[in-house]
Parts: structure tokens; sequence; C-alpha cells
């Protein structure tokens, strides 16, 4: 039960590219609002907008060796996420393995856990998405898998998913889906850009998306 | 049951900026320790110190319907209050909102719930205190009320109240006692500027408030 | 009940400096894992890494009125320790007190309780980990007790022992242990700075600690 | 700014027998699915259903000296319902306040903190709605009010408002809108009986509320 | 995307009762401790133990609207498990829902959000685990889907797995494995039978499971 | 660093009935409000009241191996205290351990982690008071220590101690104070029972305590 897939199957790379531009909001609302991790998904600086390929890990609570594992896997451009099998804090991850991950192309970590060093990983721009930052260490005493499907703050994941992360949170687009979620997310920014001229010059949005009838219609009553 | 109240009286513009140069804790402190919102509301960004008056928002969860009601009735120097009808963490608002709300003169928004495009919302200088950053969408389907009471993380809100928010969180003050809150924060503050001084000069608060007596009275020991 | 333990032994200066330069994630590391403090104590602002001899308090919920007695028992290079005797999030410090307790030496305050005034303390570059950022005001009716054992934040803590503060947390190491501590920090991190090297040649961490056959004895199957 | 309201007005006896009778899901829904507290609120045993006139109690955090005070106010057929001015878990109330409270007449306690003694508070049948049970005592030290509005786990309460509690939790209805909506939470379980007995024959809510054809606007597939 | 799976295979009756015979702990660990929805899910009442094939509801938040849709798709024997689009405590369901749901067959709910009339569903004998108790009423505006795959509390379902769930908690076990498991269940039972015996005799694990050897080999010290 | 310390000292064994008998309330109060475990440990099934000598267990996350080392420990009228080295909530403990532990005369277990077979624990009469209730498997790969101190939910226990629990929680009484602590418990509760009769025939605290004069001085006023 415990297995490393080694060959898995990822998105283009321009679309990938064009995912991380176009952001967390966007590509959740492109994609009919599904996908979106746990709210307590929080990044240890702000500012980083990345977007790659889901090497993913089942790890044991505070038992990082699986790390080390998927490491071996990572391809330029891939993004580590790790669920362990129970709610844990520790700090799974610090310097030293983000070190070895930048070395394999990976551009960030995904993890419904700790994270530690993060000063060092600020340093290095190394951007991680984290449940907590605690010092915590970790054992490497049990086993567990490498790009199986898991379930990470409350969404799934599989091996390949593109994931989207910035200062909003962390979305998961399924690689299959990622061509077209990138087409509607374009065509939602070419729009949203209309808008955004249109409400910044003081125009409301009651009347540019034309709600005041069905306001009404629905009983609101100005005093 | 879902009205907007369209004029409300507001404090004056003088009194509000004064309280927000007197920032939360000392108004919190001048107002008798009353006020504040819960701690968990917190700035998507350091460094912003905004007062202003209360547009209220009560809304259905997940329902940002209202908040496009709301734009219509601020003024100039407003700040959005938004509660939702029960607990959630969606995002109800982002940057094409705040596009609008800035246009429309509003300093910044308190929400018992989500935000998200909060690197926007800090790259255009617009501060959210809330519940949680998430990406998650909302819907535009049921009708809720603006202007009217509310109950915002804790504290009662009535709109025209002034709201004071920095990075220690967010204070209300009633609208009739937003000027003797002024004098008596700056009356604090007055006073506080000379202890500052004592006590960089290494005075100990034990003399300058005279504590050593009624400590020793209570049965402190030292040892 | 209620003391004041006048005298501590605190641990020696260099080894202290020492301990700060090596970071919260290697002393605990050093020290066999044990002596972090919850994860949920956080920096009010990133960057700071601090060392100092605890100067312990326990104190009443919401009541500061022990701070003003334990800044008179501080020395060059300690840290304020603040535990409550039930759960609090009230801001028991702010910049006044901030104001003395640097000029009597002190480097920050580690407080499983609130704090306020966060932006004037940034400004100032005094360094707080707390359990929640609140103006909540306190009172100054009941006793507690100063350079007492105490429990904070999960941690056992004595007055006198070394606290380690940094963006991953704060540790403590107690004060007979500092040097050798230190030893093992310093040790580890000449260790690993050799693995970085090679991990940032692209090595793997797989190779650099032979896990190769104790995964496949283990079981691990790669697909 | 402490005071004691002595006289209040409560609502029509009968009326408040008939809110319990309904009970608290129903009532809310009755009254346009408004007065929850918080959904932690929860009973410390399985079974009780009262309702009653709202003695309110705005105390310190760890402080119960008010609910002394409030005691005397007390009159037949009350709650007791205290909010802390910040957060707090002490256990405010034990044994020996219930024996007092049940001698005037009082029906219950909501509060927004800790409880203790409930082994005993269970063998008397005083039930207690909280946010913990918790041993930690308080002090005498702090003044507060009575009877002056609070806000009690996110709702507004005012003295003489009618609380309704159960297992589902604590409602408040405003004493002008009781009889109102007791006639309104009657009707909805009128019409409720005749429902249940069609869903328990077996027939489907989706018929009975007519809810296939909006459904099948809206897009539902069957596949 | 919204969906309503009208024909689902399940797990032969005989192995669901057999599941719930044997318990979600030990059938946690007989397929290999994987499968269990997270701690927050409570029983409603003690002493519940059910097992039976999920029928899958995503709702929108605060909708319960998809729930009357879901229990149409009820057959003998099933287990409703509903998980919201985004966090939400509201209370989707109550006795109405259960009257029909239990007209139906269906022997409880799984729900990662609230539940209400619980003291009615209760004497009901209809169980439900929970993330919540709360009133709060919900709507039906937006559309879901039902049998579609979810992720409850954390656990990834499918419709037509087998739920099971007790005083411990709830565990899901994919369809084409129930019958594997149950062997593995109920092996593991007959084992624990015999060394339950042993224990009560006075013997130690550390002698039924020869445990001093490892412990003595990896440097456990005896003082 | 991983010792079992074999030989501990008890408290007098009539001493400790006594501090049963009186509950964690009363124990906690005469002991001057010290030593309460954190307020989230729950009992699993209401009712229980025992007190007994800690038998103390250090282990890793969601690792119980060192609970068959610590149930060689055990002798009549012991209870277990385990704390975990980072924060968990795994199941450590189920029905055969409780099985175990009840033949060498074990009383209950207090665990800042998870626990398991509740429903069989609670027919047994083996009571548990946790952090969570959690069916969630545990490994047997790192060792830990037994009868060292610990911190177990906020409270430092050492082996020895004597642990009360009831339903208000638990409470940890230093060995050597436990007889004093015991006298302190019993004049309480003798005066609490004259106080109980006075108030329970309507008598108030006001008048009983003499609270009337103070209340004035402190500036109450009766509107």
């Amino acid at each position: 039960m415990t297995i490393v897939v080694q060959n898995i199957d990822r998105a283009d790379a321009g679309v990938i590219d064009g995912l991380a531009a176009a952001g967390v909001a966007t590509v959740h609302e492109a994609q009919g609002r599904i996908g979106l991790l746990a709210h307590y998904m929080r990044p240890i600086y702000p500012g980083a907008r990345i977007a790659g390929s889901a090497v993913t890990i089942s790890a044991a609570p505070g038992d990082n060796w699986m790390v080390h594992v998927a490491i071996e896997q990572l391809k330029d451009g891939d993004i580590l996420v790790l669920a362990p099998t129970s709610p844990c804090v520790d700090g799974y991850f610090g310097d030293l393995l983000a070190t070895s991950a930048m070395a394999r192309g990976c551009r960030g970590l995904v993890i419904d856990a700790g994270v530690r060093d993060v000063r060092d990983l600020t340093q290095m721009g190394f951007p991680v998405w984290s449940k907590a930052v605690f010092a915590q260490g970790t054992v490497k005493n049990t086993l567990g898998s490498v790009n199986v499907p898991i379930v990470c703050a409350g969404a799934a994941v599989e091996a390949g998913d593109v994931i989207v992360a910035d200062d909003d949170g962390v979305c998961v687009v399924k690689r299959a889906d990622a061509a077209a979620v990138l087409g509607k997310a374009q065509a939602r920014e070419a729009a949203e850009e209309a808008k955004r001229q249109r409400l910044a010059a003081g125009e409301l949005g009651l009347d540019i998306y034309d709600m005041r009838p069905r306001l009404e219609a629905m009983g609101l009553r100005y005093v």
C-alpha cells in the first residue's frame, strides 16, 4: 500500500504559467468555484504567485521520510503537495529540503501541516503554503506514498494536477481541465478589466449588472 | 425585513480623523474599554490606520449581493462593515468591489467573513480587516439589509457609528460619543507622552504609578 | 503564594548570543526536540531573532499588574515570559511597557495572551511572540508572581532559562543545558552546511543519507 | 458606566411558555431566522427546553461579582444571560450560585464563558448553555452592569428579551415581538405536522413543495 | 455541472451489516488505517452504530435544497453524506427531513456542517454525525449534485461506498473493498478477543507482543 | 533521554480518595486556584469522579508504544497521564489497553490527545478525559519516557502527583501538598454547606458575603 508512482502526466507548461498569471481567485471562478483548499492554508510570506504540477505525498503524522522520496520524482516546474494521514502541525520541511527541491526545479510546497526555517525559506524565495509554522522536528520511521491521490486541506488532489497558489490561498485544477480553465480565466479577466474601468469611473454594480429590477421584485425596500 | 436605510447621520469629519490618529488601543481605553471587535479580525496588510463612518451590511452567508447595494450608499470617508447572518469565511469582496467602493470615497472594509484578491487590494491601498482570506466565491440570491444595526465580530454596530481600525484590530465608537471620546483619547495621549519619557529614562512604573504600597498591602513578598 | 524572586541565575551571555544565532529550529533539534512553545505563538513582525534569559510572570487573566513588578527585575539581555493563570487573549502589553522594558535592557516579550500597540512596537523594534494581537485593556487588581516556574504555551519555563525566538516560534533551553546545547547546535549547523552544498548541487537526500536500502527493506514499491 | 437597571419589562408569561414549547429551531424560523446565539453555546446536559426573560450581565473576564448582583434582580421565570467584556472560559458559576438563583425562580443560565459543578447542576436540574465547562475560579474585583444591552455569543440581548434554549442552542426574541413570534411559531408547527405525516407516508418533499419544475428550470440534470 | 446520478452500485447488504458490527476503529485498522473522517464529526447522541451505502450530496453553503433531491435517491439501508462546497455550520437537516429519509429506509446522516432538531432526532432514533448542532436555517436557491464524488470532513467519498459510524466517529470503506475489509476486520476481532482475555488476566502487552527486546535495543533505560 | 522511572512515591490512599470525593472545582479552589488542565479536556461519558496517582507518559505524536511500557508501572489506584511531544489527536488508547490497565488497578486515563473504542470504554466503566475522540490508529516506532515530568494540557505533572478528574475537568495536586489540600477542601465544603442552606432559603450572596458596602464604594449605581 506504500508506493511511488514514477511517471506522471503533467499539463502543458504554457497553460500552467497562464494559470499562475490568472491567480487563485480567478481560476477558482473560471472552473466553476471548485478546487479550493481550506482557508487555513496561508503563505509564509506575501507576494508569491505560482502554479505547477502536483507531486503528491501521503505521509504519516510527524514523519517526513516520504519528502525525500518525493524530491527524486520532481521535474522542473513541479510543486510538492503533502497531506498527513492524520492531523499534524509538525515542521516537515525546512531549508535543507527546500535547497534540494529547488535544485530539482521545484516551485514551492503546499502542506496541510507545519513548516520551519521560514526566515531562510523567505530569503531563498521558496514559497510555502501551510497550516502552521512550527519548528517541531519529524522522524523517518514510517512509509507513505508518492504520487497517489490525496485529500489535502479538504481538496482532492491527484499527481499531475495543476496547483495554483497566491496570497488568496491554493486552488487545484484537474490536469485534463487545465487548458479549458485557462481559457475561461483569461476571458474572465478580459471581462473584468472593462468592468473595472467603469467601476473606477464611479458607475455602480447595481447598474452595470442591472440588479435593480430583481432587487425590487424580491422585495428590497429603500427607507 | 430587508431594507436599505438611505440617510444616515455621521460624526464630524474632523472628529473621525482625530480618532484615526489616536488609534484603536487609545480609543478603546478612552471610551471605557468597550467597543472592540473580536481579536480574530486581522488586517490583510500591516500599517493601515483608518477611521470612518460605518455603512453596515447584514448579508446571508456566502451571498455578497448586498455589498453592491451598500456601495451606492457610501459617502466620502465611509467604511463598509459586513456581518453574515451565520458564520461564514467565503470571500465576499475582491478587487472589483474595492475599485467601486474607492470610487465612492470608501476608506476600507471590516468583514466578519472572508476577503479575496488581497494582493490587488494591498497594491490598491484598500485596507480590509477580516476573519479570513479565502478565494471562495459568493452568490447573489438572497436579500439582506443595509444600514441596519448589526453585530459584527461580537460588537454591536449601527450605521453612522465611527469605526477605528489599525494593526491592533477594530473598535467601534457610538456616533453620539465620538467627540467626547476623541477628547479623552487626546488627553490620554498627552498624559502618556509624559510617562513615556520618564519610562524611557529608566524610571519604573512601580514608582510613577505609586504601586509599591498597594502591592505590599495585598501581600506581595520579595524573596 | 504571590512572590517575586529577585536574584536569579542566568546563562553565559556568549552562550545566549550563540543560541540566538543558531535559531529556534536548530536549537530545538540540538537539545533532542524538546522545549518548543505551542505553534500558535507568532511574532508580531517578521525577521526578529533573539535569545535571552527568562524573567517569568504568572499573572491573573486580564491583569497586567505583575508586568510592572517584573520590569524592575530585568537585567540587560532578559526576555519577559508571561503565562496567564487561565486562558486569555487580552492585550497585557503595549508601547509604554515596551519603552520601560527596553530602558532596562529587555530584548523582547513572549506572552501566552494578547499584545497591543503592535505598530508602535514594530517601529521601536521591540519583538513580541504572542497568542493574539488584541487591544483589550487589562486591570491591576490581582497579585501574581515573578520568576517562579510557569507553563507558557505548553512549555515549562523557569526563571533564567534561555529563551530563543524567531520566525519559527519560541524554544526554551534549560539554563544548565545552554552551553551544551549551543555546542550541539553549532555542530549541527556545520554538518548542515556541507549537506546544503551537496543538496544544492542536485544530490538527493535519498543518497546522502543512504535511505534506499531501508526504504526497500520496509517495502516501498516504485511503480 | 457600571449600573444595575432594577425594573425591567418582561413579556407575557403565557407567551414565554409557548415559545419554550415551540423550541429554538421553530422560534428562530418563525421570527425570520434571526436571534441565534453562536453554535458553540451548548447545554451541559441534554433534554432541557426552557424560555424566560433575560436578566443580562456584563462582567469583566474572570470576575463573577456581578452574578451576585444580578441574582437580586431575578423574578420568577427569568434566565441569567452573561457576556464577558473580553473572551473568557473561566467558570463564573457553580452549584452555590445555582442554588441562590433557583431560590429566586431562575430557570437557567446562558453564559458566553465557562461553568463548573456541572454534575451538581445536572442533579439539581438547573440547565446551563455555555461556551465551556471549566473549573477555573473567578475573582470579585471589578464592577460590571446588570440589565444593560449586551452582545452574548454574537447576538444582541436586552433585559427582558425572551430567551429560548434547548438542545439545538439558544435564541433571543425581542420582548415586543414575542407574542407575534409565538403566533407564527404555532402556525409553523401546525403546518409542519401535516407535512410530517405526508413525509412519513413516503411522499417526497420534491412533490409536496413542488420543487421539480424549478430544479429543472435551473438546469439540474438526472443521469 | 449539477447532476443527480440515479443508479449507483452498492455493496452487499450482509457485508455492510458485518462492518457495522465491527465498528469504526476496527474497520479503520482492518483497511490499513485509511478512510477516517475528521475527528470533529461527532454523533448527536451516544450509542448508535450503523453502516450503510453512501448517497452523497454536494451542496452550497447554507442551502439544503439538494437534500430533498437526494432523499428520492435513497434505498433501504443507505446513509446520506453531505459536504458543503465551503465551510458552513448551518442546520441543513431537522426532524421533517429525517421523517422523510426514514420513510425511505435511510439509516442516518453524516454531514460536514450543522444539524438541528436534535432532541426530536434522538427520540426518533435517527443518528447524525455532524460538525455542529445549530438551529440556523438554510435556503433553497442554489443547485448542487447528488451521488457525485465528494470530500467530506477530509475524506474522499463516492456514492455507494460503505459508511461506518459509531461513537468513535465515521469511516468510509471503498465499495469494492468492502468484503475484503470485512474479512480482515473479523479476523482482527477474533485475534483481539484472545488478547483481551490474556490482558484481563494481568498479562502485559510488553510480553504478549514481545516488545522488550526491541525496546532495549532502541535504548530504553529503566531507572 | 528515554527512560522509565520505576519507583515513584505516591500520596496516601485515604487522602487520594478524599480528594476524589471533594471533586475538581473544590480541590482547585482549595489549593489556591492552580493545577487545572485545559478546559478542552473532556470526559468520554458523564458522571465519573476519580482521583489517583499519576503515572506519566511522554510519547511521540501518533505513537502509543510507551503506553504498554507504562502499564507495567501501574499500581492499584493509579491514573495514566499522557502528553504527546507535539500536538496530536490520534487515538492512542482503546479497549484492549483499558482491559490491561484495569487488570493492573488503573482508575482511568488523562490524555492530551485522542482516544477510541469509547463505547466499549463506557461499558467497561473505564473513564477517560481527552482532547478528542478519534479512531485514528497509532504506531510503535519511537521511544518516549515513563514517570518523567510532563506538561499535559497546559499543566505541569510529575509522577506520583494526585490527579482529580470529574465532569468539570482535571486538576493536578502536588503529591507533597495532597494532605494539606484535602484539609482545605473539606473545610471549604463544610463552609459551603452552610451557605448553600442560606442561599436555598432565599438569602442573597450580597448579604451573606456583605458585598453591598464595597459595591457602593466602588461606584455601582442602581437605576
